[in-house]
């Protein structure tokens, strides 16, 4: 069949109105009819990219162009190199990722050997379905990653466990190459070196991009091969979308048995579809790091997968590939939604043009944390890091030494630990440095745990002298980062939600920060609901609504300081209320609840006190499925409040509808 | 003059019964006395060596070795390379050690220089004297150091700082070479190459020792010269002593304009005393890391200094030194001390002779996590994983999804921090892990706040699933450990304090651990005074005594869960009491303090309720003077709580003397 026809006819199938996958049938049927191993590959490769596709097309997200450079070298390993792979048999061998979130294209593989359930397919990211990042949870994955860096270190313990126990097996780990940025990779490679482990072997998936820029721009890693060659480790490097070499370079490598080993794959991210490989000319952003792309690149992207697929088994003679169709999902938007960093960001580079010691450092997450304009703006007061959060924190504390003011940005669930003891040490040094952590909280719940910040309060909430403080709108994220710059003498963490909310409510109009004091957003006599954040505070005003429904009139009080309290404004503004009810979006452990109840027992405030917040890992999943399995979606919050109130009312707290406080004003 | 004479000279200043230093005078002399740059600075070097055993003897604790080692370079550096070193002016040089623990090395140098005041040599490690690792609150301390692998980053963004603000300046940074294990390090130097940070030197203390144990034999750092070269710096390699090649090495390096520099300086541990010149002939284990040596040995190395300076001094035609002399400083030791960690390691290494998964890892902490006796017992399940923390916990990972159980030390101050992360990650995969941090709390007071960990159980309280518990005595340690091995299906954190102290308490005869239950150490009716640790509960013990003298009864209570609490135990338990005392061996933001105390409020108990804890950086002192100084000591619990009585008698809470709760039993 030509290329004409199959357009044809895959202009039926890839539409603007359905998505397309290929079966485990359709897998099979290629992998019994294709005997050469280089040419199965190729093909499995590829089909599999449509299924990886379609998987975040389902989503809504999803990295694709890490799972497209690695896909071939997962295909070669997974289906011509690894002995029992993640299996039960005494030598079998390991793979894993280390960078993790090539997770799609693996899950599309296992799917298509039949090891994971085809059910699965439109489950990415799905509660009960396939993390967003790989989870032990999930058959087949040995080791849960996602925050980079620790793969080779993981490898090395279940080696010395290999050992110990008498098993066999070599053990695969993918990393990513900006994740070489990270020290811990350098930190793993002289113990597996010193120890000979020469059952790991490591894969570079050398596609030159991290997140969307090229790692030569962000922190170039200079002669890698050299690198690993002075710490020890057998080095070759090769095409890794090159079969052959694949093969060619593994068999190499079972010979060396007194060195671990790495392979630097020389990689194209987006591998596989024309119009996202690499960088397009003259362009510095790469298109199609995470989330997914339009309908109409989708269409145009499984298009191409499937000419190619076509044109080869017509080359070989066999039939065209059957694909199976399905309706694209339906997402509802918000309507004006706000965006709580694109405001702080706008107000920080506001700031900056007016005072030059202000430097903004960044770990790779640029457009996450909505320091791209001051970055356009002021390049030369805009650091890249790379993803090295310990050097960069460390380097936040000589600028602050220096006379300036470092503004210092990564995701909250990296920034809060990765360097944790690198942000203790600046604060010893009592040098001001602020530090932006996005991402915080429950959702997106797409991405799984290793993204999802909800101990990042405990974390750094006792770090003397720092000050922590989560927004809930674009006016209050304009107020918090004004008042770090220009207020608080001190160091300041500023934690921020990423979803783009719709807000049931706004801020006071003549709202100013007070430390440890909140601002009632709605009134209401019965139950007072403290929280942060517009996750939060917006779930509190769904359960305030759905409560009113039930008689029983809710306050709404958003108090975005994590770990200050004033007493005073507890016991005049809380100690109104019969019923207190704390909401985190952060593990129930050291969140904001356990403050304001330890504040009440230190005031004397005689309430009934209820926290609520996230009691077990977070699970993975579209946002509203997350946050109802967790609690803190609004009927969610509505039902516990209500089982909190019932047996005080019987108790004679006093009841809906009798007020036993006046309602308080809105204040700050 | 001969030797002979002046070592009949030298028994007289420095004898069994005092200690000598050398005067500023005497510093004077020599420098204005021998023109030779190269002489001068072998004589201030050995000078200053004299007076940093002073200091330490003074102090009862310091690191020589390492001091010793680092003593030349820093000689050399500040007396003859660096301009204006750390002062005011546009083109200030810039020092500092990354390792830090050589700073009473670059003390004494900077006394001898007049930088800082002569009365601060007898006040290593004391209250407002100088702290055990840098802080820049010491005048000529550029940066805070002493947690290892921060520097280099530190000397990038004080370079960019330099750059932004136009001023000039050299960076020197001292690394040790155990430090080189530091993946930070790694993940710093790229930048600094990338950015051809020209302005920055590091010099590597090479001195082939960390702790009391050869590099070599912990984690072996392979071709040293070839990995720095591989990440882009200008490298030579020389011996640290000789004065020429230091000053040939930095000549050199100011010729090179486009890169960065490293200088690794073979070095000698403890360099300058026969004895203490790296490891004896065949022995394994350095014994003048860290901790005042004997007086004889004090004696021994005084003289054999003194004798050099003044033979070299004789050889110039010079009279000898002038030397004075100050009392030995009285310590009264405990008695009969309970040592936690040695009944920890003894309990461990019990059950690890029955248990075959247990295996033990350690980052370069072996005598103070009290598990030497396991490592020369089961060598095979001991892995020395060196200064490295990070790896640790992620292969103490991939041991665990390999079948093992891995039992993690470090000290609480770098395992609860430098891999929180890890240990984050480590707990998403639902394995066991058990992590013991040593070294917790206030107090040694002397090593400062890099190694005070009062941040960790904030730091980790909230990691899902992880149960922090600390022991109060050596039985509790024994109990802690069994139960984390063979009850808690889950991981743990044990937190141990490290000082030998003589407890005046010990738990109930029946005592089993019962999660988030506590036991009565002291029955009392007015107060209850809650903690946990042997430093909070002898000193609540000594509060008790104090109010009981003042007609309070109060009871004492060991909480040993960190973050877990029953609240039925608080309501039978502690509902009791008319006051609650918290107290915390921590900060009080997230310490055991607020988890009590938002239990009470959750579960309605009516209660003064008052909480005790640190509110600042911790103080580098005595014990004594640092618990004093942070309200921790037993007469500044006694009076927060008699503060806390007396309003509340005011207001009819029921007072001294008039139970207003029955005497407990104790209980689990």
């Amino acid at each position: 069949m030509g290329e004409k026809d199959f357009s044809d006819r895959a202009l039926t199938l890839v539409g603007d109105d359905s998505l397309s996958y290929v079966s485990r049938e359709a897998f099979r049927a290629v992998r019994q009819a294709v005997t050469d191993p280089i040419a199965r590959a190729g093909l499995i490769a590829d089909l599999c990219r449509i299924n990886t596709l379609f998987m975040i097309m389902q989503a809504g997200s999803g990295h694709i162009g890490s799972s497209y450079s690695s896909t071939d070298i997962i295909t070669w390993l997974w289906t011509e190199y690894l002995r029992d792979p993640n299996g039960p048999s005494a030598d079998a061998d390991t793979y894993f990722s280390s960078k993790g979130h090539d997770a799609p294209a693996l899950y599309s593989l296992l799917i298509a050997m039949g090891k994971l359930g085809f059910d699965l397919l439109p489950k990415l990211r799905q509660l009960n379905g396939l993390p967003g990042h790989p989870d032990v949870s999930t058959p087949f994955i040995a080791a849960n990653t996602g925050s980079l860096g620790m793969g080779i270190s993981k490898a090395y313990g279940m080696a010395r466990a290999n050992r110990f126990t008498g098993r066999g097996g070599r053990i695969v780990v993918m990393t990513g190459d900006g994740e070489l940025q990270e020290g811990q990779i350098w930190e793993s490679l002289q113990p597996v070196a010193n120890e000979r482990l020469a059952e790991i072997t490591v894969i570079v998936d050398h596609n030159k991009l991290q997140s969307d820029s090229a790692v030569a721009a962000v922190s170039d890693l200079g002669p890698i091969e050299d690198k690993f060659r002075a710490f020890g480790w057998e080095v070759r490097r090769g095409d890794g979308h090159d079969f052959t070499v694949l093969r060619d370079t593994l068999a190499y490598f079972d010979t060396v048995t007194d060195k671990p080993k790495v392979f630097i794959a020389d990689t194209i991210k987006g591998k596989g579809v024309s119009f996202m490989e690499g960088l397009a000319c003259g362009d510095q952003t790469y298109h199609f790091h995470a989330g997914a792309p339009s309908l109409k690149d989708y269409g145009a992207a499984a298009r191409e997968l499937i000419a190619r697929v076509n044109a080869r088994l017509a080359d070989l003679g066999q039939a065209e590939v059957t694909l199976t169709s399905a309706p694209v999902p339906v997402r509802i938007a918000p309507k004006q939604p706000e965006r709580l960093v694109l405001a702080y960001g706008d107000e920080l580079l506001a700031m900056a043009r007016q005072r030059p010691e202000i430097v903004v450092m960044d770990a790779d997450l640029l457009s996450d944390c909505g320091i791209e304009a001051f970055k356009a703006e002021l390049p030369g007061r805009f650091i890249e890091c790379g993803i090295a959060e310990q050097h960069m924190v460390s380097a936040a504390g000589g600028l602050a030494l220096g006379g300036m003011l470092p503004v210092v940005h990564s995701f909250a669930c990296f920034l809060s630990s990765r360097a944790n003891e690198h942000i203790y040490n600046n604060a010893t040094e009592k040098k001001k440095v602020i530090y932006t952590a996005t991402l915080a909280g429950l959702v997106p719940g797409g991405p799984g745990h290793s993204h999802q910040s909800v101990r990042d309060i405990s974390a750094i909430g006792a770090v003397p002298g720092l000050v922590a403080f989560e927004p809930c709108s674009e006016r209050e994220a304009r107020l918090a980062i004004r008042w770090a710059v220009e207020q608080n003498p001190g160091s300041t963490y500023l934690r921020f939600v990423n979803v783009p909310l719709d807000l049931p409510y706004a801020v006071p109009a003549d709202y100013t920060l007070q430390a440890g004091r909140g601002a009632v957003l709605r009134p209401g006599t019965d139950v007072v609901i403290v929280g942060y954040g517009p996750v939060l505070l917006t779930n509190a005003w769904k359960a305030a609504d759905e409560l009113a429904a039930q008689g029983v009139s809710a306050a709404v009080i958003d108090l975005p300081w994590l770990n200050r309290i004033d007493e005073d404004w507890v016991r005049e503004t809380l100690g109104r209320f019969p019923t207190i009810v704390t909401l985190d979006n952060h593990y129930l452990e050291f969140g904001q609840g356990v403050m304001v109840a330890a504040a009440l027992a230190r005031t004397g405030v005689r309430a009934a006190v209820v926290s609520i917040g996230i009691t077990e890992v977070p699970a993975c999943g579209a946002n509203a499925d997350v946050l109802a399995y967790h609690g803190l979606d609004g009927p969610s919050i509505a039902r516990t409040v209500m089982q909190a109130q019932a047996p005080r009312l019987r108790q004679g707290f006093g009841g809906a509808g009798k007020p036993q406080a006046s309602s308080p004003k809105p204040q700050a």
